[in-house]
């Protein structure tokens, strides 16, 4: 099947909001809600980089779109299309069953295919997503505005993800929950949303909470207390070193936000949130563990590249 | 440098829109104009597919975002900014290059970089590029509605790009016109923004004039009749055979589009634009040349995949 029949075959399917022509049209058409700030991000994932090269490509499919959402949940935005760039092997099974599961992932999270590009006849996969949004004027949440006082909150549970890389690695033994944290995460969308002119900062744990935190602090110019006693875990820790590889695994896909301590975050939506730690003035991050402190260790997450 | 500080050192520094929050956030941010409709294109280059991997990087630069804004021009819209998605080997050099020649696009056309994606560490380079613009509602320029009666228009010239490749490929002589219209294309935005609510039907012509035409009548539902002789050629053809390389080459990223008969399209902007044949009833394309029929060549273009 050449480009063009698969994308009339395969894709124009997806494609089921106006906007998207059919994919019959140079570029995709959008009339935007009147008076909103739209949001955009472009996230790649790489076979052998992002994911495993024989992970399910239904999966692939659902975490390209989910990080993609996840960094629209950080800006407190609702999404609204997506475009995709395919670029691959002449792999048909896999490019089938990608787009079967791309298919279930838009409609799971209710956004349409809007258009796209797909390329055949490389070594390794190359998948880009671009999604789009919208946000109230004014409301886009940001990594700068955490003021000193503030509440630090993380969404979720943290670090079963780097535990599900394991099980798919094979170093660990088999567990379907875990598995799913790392291969099909679950963007915050509605977290996100109900954070928009709440939060004072905001963003998606990707490369590991403490990485993360380490960023929100220096885009806040503040410092982060964060007790390691507090942060939620979907597994509990046999031990101090083990709790700190949960907090500097990366794939959460969790919100970690501050809020002023006035405001009553947890009854914001039905999202689980935690209290982990507060806003300080200064810069950088403050671990401590009941009350004691404890070193940073020398790797905070992943440093990409 | 890792991925993170080559976004700050080298990416940032194109972001000068505010939209892009200096690529410190999660995604972009940007009001759009009220009241206007909003268009979103995809494209990737790779390489050895799109480009040849020994082009200047600079040039491939230029040719992404080229590309991409020429299907902006194609749906009659002004561009506002692009996300990049960068992904190859780790090769310093020719992303230092690459990011010159972008930020050097980037300025020609007056487009600001949003955001996008960094990843190092593959085989070869995947480049994707999603360019945002918008149009006064209604007026996005489509494939379909092309009336018989209308007037068949290219803008400047054709086959020129496919001369050029000959050029990079070393099968021709050195000439660097050439060799530019393949390597460095000029989207052409100011005859696409003119042509809006006015052409019937429009694209850019990507894959070679003919197959490109053959689009176009079959989403109108119309035949084209085309008068190869009256085909705008940048060098002149020395024999038929010649000719309909010319008009089966890709590249051009020229317009096509139909307009009603009573329409001055030459006065419209200072684009040069020649009128090439005419939209009848049926389907399917009908080529004469100096008045006699000439068959359909078996291959009309570049059929991806």
């Amino acid at each position: 099947m050449g480009e063009r029949e698969f994308i009339a075959r395969r894709l124009a399917p997806l494609a089921t909001s106006p906007a998207a022509r059919g994919l019959a049209d140079d570029a995709a058409v959008w009339a935007p809600p009147l008076g909103r700030d739209l949001v955009f991000t472009h996230d790649v994932l790489a076979a052998g980089v992002h994911y495993l090269p024989d992970d399910p490509p239904g999966d692939v499919a659902w975490k390209l779109l989910a990080v993609n959402l996840s960094d629209l949940a950080a800006m407190a935005a609702t999404p609204a299309g997506v475009l995709l760039g395919l670029a691959g092997p002449d792999d048909a099974a896999w490019r089938d069953a990608f787009i079967d599961g791309l298919g279930r992932a838009l409609q799971h999270f209710g956004v349409a295919l809007w258009g796209g590009d797909t390329v055949s006849g490389l070594a390794g996969h190359v998948l880009g997503l671009t999604a789009i949004g919208w946000v109230e004027p004014g409301k886009a949440m940001g990594r700068a505005g955490a003021q000193p006082g503030d509440v630090l909150w993380v969404s979720g549970t943290i670090g079963d993800a780097g535990l599900g890389l394991a099980v798919a690695q094979g170093r660990a033994p088999f567990d379907r929950q875990l598995l799913n944290r790392f291969r099909r995460p679950s963007p915050r969308l509605a977290l996100g949303q109900a954070l928009g002119g709440v939060a004072t900062a905001g963003m998606d744990v990707s490369d590991g909470l403490l990485i993360d935190a380490q960023r929100l602090a220096a885009a806040s110019g503040v410092a982060l207390a964060i007790d390691l006693a507090a942060v939620p875990l979907g597994r509990p820790a046999a031990d101090p070193d083990e709790l700190l590889a949960r907090v500097t695994a990366g794939d959460d896909y969790e919100l970690l936000f501050t809020a002023p301590a006035s405001c009553d975050v947890a009854a914001l939506c039905d999202t689980p949130v935690t209290a982990i730690g507060r806003v300080l003035p200064g810069a950088g991050l403050a671990l401590t563990r009941a009350g004691q402190p404890v070193a940073l260790p020398a790797r905070l997450g992943w440093e990409h590249g």
